[in-house]
């Protein structure tokens, strides 16, 4: 089952509750609660899938907390705290559970989202981690609709050849974001972070009536990446957004435009690359 | 590992954050987001642990909700909203996923914390639920800590033999822990949801200085259950609670008292009890 497919099915269901700002299907969803805004979003990560067992355990912890962190960055949020648990065998040993939280508890803290509750569960299979990641609005919520006709396609980073060691030692973009919003202002449209892939990640920022069109050329490649592994790879956990006007050079930099199309997202040569990424489910 | 060797570590990491108002070890942590504090916890629900594969998917989700809520309930909170994880093996039937999502988005609903995000992942283990809730605190929020010397102690409905029915089919005392707060006033002064059995809940509520001290004669007995069972099985997802003063009896049931005393949780002919429980983990 696909991870927009429970979206849908809970969308489907119509919420009769007005406290719902931001409904499921961005990065984060939003609430109200009495008059302030709360952003939340929650991420698994699953041993033997996005890392594997003989990943040093407080960068497995670190990864948990970053993966969820990341979205705050997409929402150019800011962090606030945040819930952490364990699902793991019963046989699984205290000492690398423990390194585990440590690691990420440190990067929580420091990220300014610091862990204020948890749970723990065992079952017969893999370690599951969940983080649940809560954040407060920055000056605006930036979501992932929004892009305008004639929009710059931007990126952070760098992008692809991830697996080799980027997934693992990421920074989420929460400073980088908040930096955008600043220079940018209004002109800042629709943001995301690419985790599945640019291509299947860019497609969610396009309408019904706007297309994304990547000139490949332009793409800031990763040590070893070539562009199919930046259009495919995923777990870069870098911000994809629109801007009616350039970004400074330094933040990012500018892969294509946003125009008139019903192709989700190309290449110049006309390739749909809308479906080009990595089920990491 | 023990559920609170998970919290006694993050615990152990000192937060430097102040936003933190109720740290992990409460049923709810608690965060400031601007000037409003917002209530989170987050519970998993394993298949063939909480719940076996041939439950009704509709109330394995319901089940997941209800969880959950019933920690609103015991801070005396008011539900606002909700995240739902699924991590299931890639051979899952969709349409029991389905209807996973489907009992649970209805209940989530009915009692006003709407699912307002989630993630799905998949793995080789059983299926797991992972349901986060965020709620706002009603006119005070009642933690563990508190409980006086002289307190009664008090249950809401009945305990033991939850197995039979119970534990699937409860509906969290959200709308009971605020009517106890409206008639209680000050006087209630600590409350848990008993989830791991009265005997090893009630200790949560001791001090350093002070003893529940149970009348076993006093136990509202659900239907089949022995007062072993009652102080023992665990899944109730009653309150429990102290209070300088009694509860009007359709609101609960005096159990005891409060008195000084380093047992934690003993009856009144001195057995201690403070272990007795399920390590439902």
């Amino acid at each position: 089952m696909h991870e927009l497919e429970i979206l849908k099915s809970i969308y489907a269901a119509k919420s009769t509750h007005s406290q719902v700002t931001i409904a499921p299907g961005d990065d984060m969803g939003e609430v109200r609660v009495g008059n302030q805004r709360v952003l939340c979003s929650v991420d698994q990560l699953v041993i033997g899938r996005h890392v594997t067992p003989r990943t040093n355990p407080s960068l497995i912890g670190r990864k948990a907390i970053a993966r969820c962190f990341s979205d705050i960055a997409a929402m150019c949020a800011v962090p606030v705290g945040s819930l952490f648990t364990a699902c793991v065998p019963t046989t699984t040993d205290n000492a690398w559970c423990q390194a585990v939280f440590a690691g990420a508890n440190e990067v929580a803290q420091k990220w300014g989202g610091p862990i204020f509750g948890g749970d723990i569960a065992s079952s017969e299979g893999p370690a599951i981690f969940t983080v649940t990641a809560i954040a407060t609005p920055g000056s605006r919520t930036i979501k992932r609709t929004g892009a305008e006709d004639g929009d710059y396609i931007c990126v952070t980073g760098e992008l692809g050849n991830s697996i080799a060691g980027h997934h693992i030692s990421f920074t989420p973009r929460i400073a980088e974001a908040q930096e955008l919003l600043k220079v940018l202002g209004d002109n800042l449209h629709s943001m995301i972070d690419i985790s599945d892939g640019l291509g299947q990640d860019a497609s969610h920022l396009a309408t019904q009536e706007l297309q994304l069109v990547i000139d490949t050329t332009l793409l800031p490649l990763r040590k070893g990446a070539t562009v199919d592994n930046a259009i495919s790879d995923g777990e870069d956990y870098e911000l994809l957004f629109t801007s009616s006007t350039k970004p400074p050079e330094e933040l990012a930099t500018v892969i294509g435009r946003v125009e008139s199309g019903t192709n989700k997202v190309i290449t110049l040569d006309g390739s749909i690359i809308a479906n080009c990424g990595w089920n990491h489910q």
